[in-house]
């Protein structure tokens, strides 16, 4: 059972690595981190360098067991900044947390039932290590791989058949397969609800699920974290949003925080252009605009409202929320501290 | 004294001007029609044709002297809709309002000093055929024109300087021109200071403005709304956001029309990237995207947190807000039935 | 039979139909337009206003039975422009050419083989009306429609299957289908390998097919030309590019005309990404770039190579190669001009 | 007196070194590495962080003294590759040069004289080095700093007025002052009209600079190439392309290379959108494109073009050419073997 402490510092560039001086401020060494989770200021698909840049500069000071997920894309009020997971010092802290990863998930597995159960075994291991049920478990975070054109060429003359023939589409159904890998080691779905949702997206879906893609691993990563309620100076909630602007579920976590007598450290949420094309029965053009994904138009929105409603910009926001939370919406995890 | 009543409807497309069968079933022509405000789904920037697609379209079907305004872009969550402004029928209306023009802005006069006084003069003209004080005045709406790559040209060729070299930056100079002239007919501030204004962004604004700019005119069109708070059954009142991130400002003004019972039927707000480069001391990244427009960042992000706070995503969110409130703010304006 | 004119000339903006004055001062009338193929300077993808728009402009000025096609993209060097192909005066073009219509496409049928075989008859129709043989005809322009967000949303819930889940998809599937119609009319290929290519992508292909896909149209539109090489003032040819740079194959059309001592009016050329994401075996990054669509990029490169090999940057180069020409090249057709 | 060889490679990724392969297969070390001249494929402006992480990448196997120069923007067909500039072995090659930096250009300076002298300074010092006078010179690459959103801030809390009130801005200020200062230095214009064309652009260029910029470095990096044209087996010529498709020019330096019996090994070449807003009087829509900065339009147009004309994807094409060729045009060189 491992209890985690969180440090979370503003970033000038991708690869500004001075939120070290943050991590030492509290009284910690890079040595103590468990996990780094940034978001950098890419475009947060497939040709987002500011991804790598950020992993290569942070896995030259962090210990190699570290998780290091950098998730692209800090579009409208959005602040670049990095969040680091610490082993906590003494017994302050209610927050407990583990992370692991799979192997390298084969070409012909990505999005696939493959890399689902990878990940479901991943997340159990880690939630094992962690001390946590499912109960207590409010946020899984995953960083997984995607098709590069060259892995899809491979495939072609392999005769092997990818799960996508672009690589953009590969980021949506790794991170659907990842997400419900999460469901089903947190028991949201049965296995055969699961196998059937990598069909037909929108069916099953985990409440906390965080997962995004990218082409700097080739292995998923996890993150869990967790917390009993009334334990604790340092403690999470999770909920999940049903659309892109669900003011009141955002308005229920703040007030639980606040009757505890909390102050919100950190929020990571997952936004998406909602599939149906709408959002409240009007029509939205995300999905039309041809000169803009529609993952950058989600998180720019609902990185908007959450920035708004928790008075601060450096929150974790992160695009494409397939199978987390509801087609349109996603979960949303807060972190926060009691005095 | 005009007294006037708002109708509002999706749109499906640019040209989509089946509104007017909303229009009907409230027993209004289009003969009733002043004013059209439109939000359309294009890049809200230089080359946004669906701007000139829509102003087209409903030329064919109002009165010549109604004024169009089509505002370009619907990022995030925000949705492609119509805001008509009639002769309202009866007395029940509380709302009032006049369109004017200026007469065709010389290219070396537009952001300058010409143009300011020619905004101010309609406008003050419009207050006047309204009926409308300063302080009844909440919402003065700018259409004004942008110099083409042609007129630019055209100027180096006649040995004319014109106020930007590219047109992107002439659409800034002319909303900060057409905002200041709003700010001098509402007395928000003094000629000189209004003049110095042009040279210095950021000095003086008007807490009413809402200014966009398009390829698709020569003069400046100007709509202004207002209302006394306590009479008829549609009424507008207004505040200022100091920054993209205003929640408390946007829920006074909901507490207000809540406490007269009423319902926000409309809301009118300006949004841009802080030209400080940070949004509550914390880096943002509008300004240094050359991927994507800072003026689409914002409104996707406003755009998000308004849409979530009024719970509607046919709102009409502008980008580009120079001197129309603070640097990084803007006004905001709701119009409301009450029973 | 009928012989064909072609006037050329350059757009200010989408809806700029000036043009007409070119047309009247080489002695026709808007009464005799055949069709107008222009290039308008939208995005030429899914949200491309500029296209409706020009549509919109010149159906109010030439006979309804005439074809519109509207390509939208000019990237880099590539000029807006129109094309007007016009019944010729007398006897000296050797250009003869005929337009035809698909009725409405359903939406089920886009992309697959009811889209393909209306496109063969349509082709074959205004071959026979042309008084064109298969090796006499040089160009096979087709216009075709696309599946919107709404018409994608209605298939899912009246439980059919569309050709694809996106609009942007849509488009690839649309333009393969209309140039497997192409190839089957001009005898390139036999239906059953045609109905195989709409599964396999690449494997045949039309060398005079030139299909782009628009929302502002449900049916097909077809423009054939062509003509003997030794007869009239006016004549064609066309070639395969093999892929984007394909220099020698341009130059051979080159001396082909200037050996029958004429000059080049126009191009028809299409262009794209080579879909085994390499150029000459040379990573291209056309296919990876989440910023800027794959199309736009080929239309730049493969304009900018052509305007310089023909000293003229108001020239047809249209994006989206699917089946027209081999992978990564395309079809170019030449119209010149004999003393 | 410094000899040079060239050796040249593809690369996977802005990160992907395997080019050191290739230089051993030649028989060099990265010790013998005099300069890195990389294609990384991210957007070329503002926020390019392939450049960065290139440059991160380079410098931890170069020796310190090497110059790394990245250069963002493969559009089109163009392929990301690197150029190692090495020592030579033995005497058989003609090419000479040599590298320079200037100190750090203090934020005031940027785009102004003091930056241009700075980089005169650098490029005679390199030249003198190199042994080049400035006829021989063929080639001069200049890197350079911009200014920041933070710089520009830092700038207005001091007091002090940048060149530029943007990023994006500032690029195109710093790239002119480096180029007048490589003319300058090559004598290809006064000083006093140096200086006057910091203020009035296109007056006065440089016919063998080629400069870029970013945010990866603070001063000016300087690398000067070139040779006597009948000796050694490795030699340099350069011309001037006086619009975006000046096809003549191109095919005069091919046909003089091949008189000579060579074949060429790399092409360094600059593209820019007309600042006229037209390319052989016909308008192109480069400047008026909201949604894709001029730069990478022009870099796709001239590299399809002489990626064809040269039958190489893997050629430095550079956008952003302020006072480097006449408007519109760009310098052009070319490096080249014979047996």
């Amino acid at each position: 059972m491992t209890f985690l402490d969180l440090v979370k510092a503003p970033t000038s560039a991708p690869d500004d690595i001075r939120a070290l001086q943050a991590l030492r401020a509290e009284g910690y060494s890079p040595a103590d981190v468990v996990a780094v989770i940034a978001k950098s200021e890419g475009n947060g698909c497939v040709n987002d360098f500011s991804r790598t840049l950020a992993a290569r500069a942070w896995a030259e000071v962090v210990p190699p067991a570290a998780v290091i997920v950098i998730s692209g894309g800090t579009e409208g009020v959005l602040s670049p900044h990095v969040t680091m997971l610490v082993r906590a010092h003494g017994h302050e802290s209610g927050l407990r947390g583990a992370v692991a990863s799979t192997g390298v998930i084969a070409k012909t597995d990505l999005g696939r039932i493959g890399q689902m159960l990878a990940v479901e075994t991943s997340v159990r291991d880690a939630m094992a290590r962690a001390g946590l049920t499912a109960q207590e478990t409010h946020f899984v975070l995953v960083k997984c791989p995607l098709l590069t054109s060259e892995d899809i060429e491979a495939c072609r003359v392999a005769g092997e058949s990818p799960v996508a023939s672009d690589t953009y589409g590969s980021m949506g159904h790794s991170r659907a397969a990842s997400a419900l890998g999460v469901a089903l080691a947190l028991g949201e779905c049965s296995p055969s609800d699961a196998a059937a949702a990598l069909e037909t997206p929108g069916t099953v879906w985990s409440s906390t699920a965080s997962v995004s893609s990218g082409a700097e691993l080739q292995d998923c990563k996890v993150v869990v974290l967790g917390s009993t309620e009334t334990q604790g100076r340092l403690r999470a909630r999770h909920s999940v949003m049903h659309d892109a602007i669900d003011v009141p579920v955002v308005q229920s976590l703040l007030k639980a925080v606040d009757e505890e007598g909390g102050h919100v450290v950190q929020v990571f949420a997952k936004a998406e252009a909602d599939p149906s094309g709408t959002v409240r029965g009007r029509r939205h053009t995300m999905l039309t605009d041809s000169d803009f994904q529609s993952t950058r138009h989600a998180r720019a929105a609902v990185g908007g409202l959450l920035a708004g409603l928790f008075g601060d910009p450096c929150i974790y926001v992160s695009g494409g929320a397939e199978n987390q939370g509801p087609p349109g919406g996603g979960p949303i995890t807060v972190v926060y501290r009691v005095p």
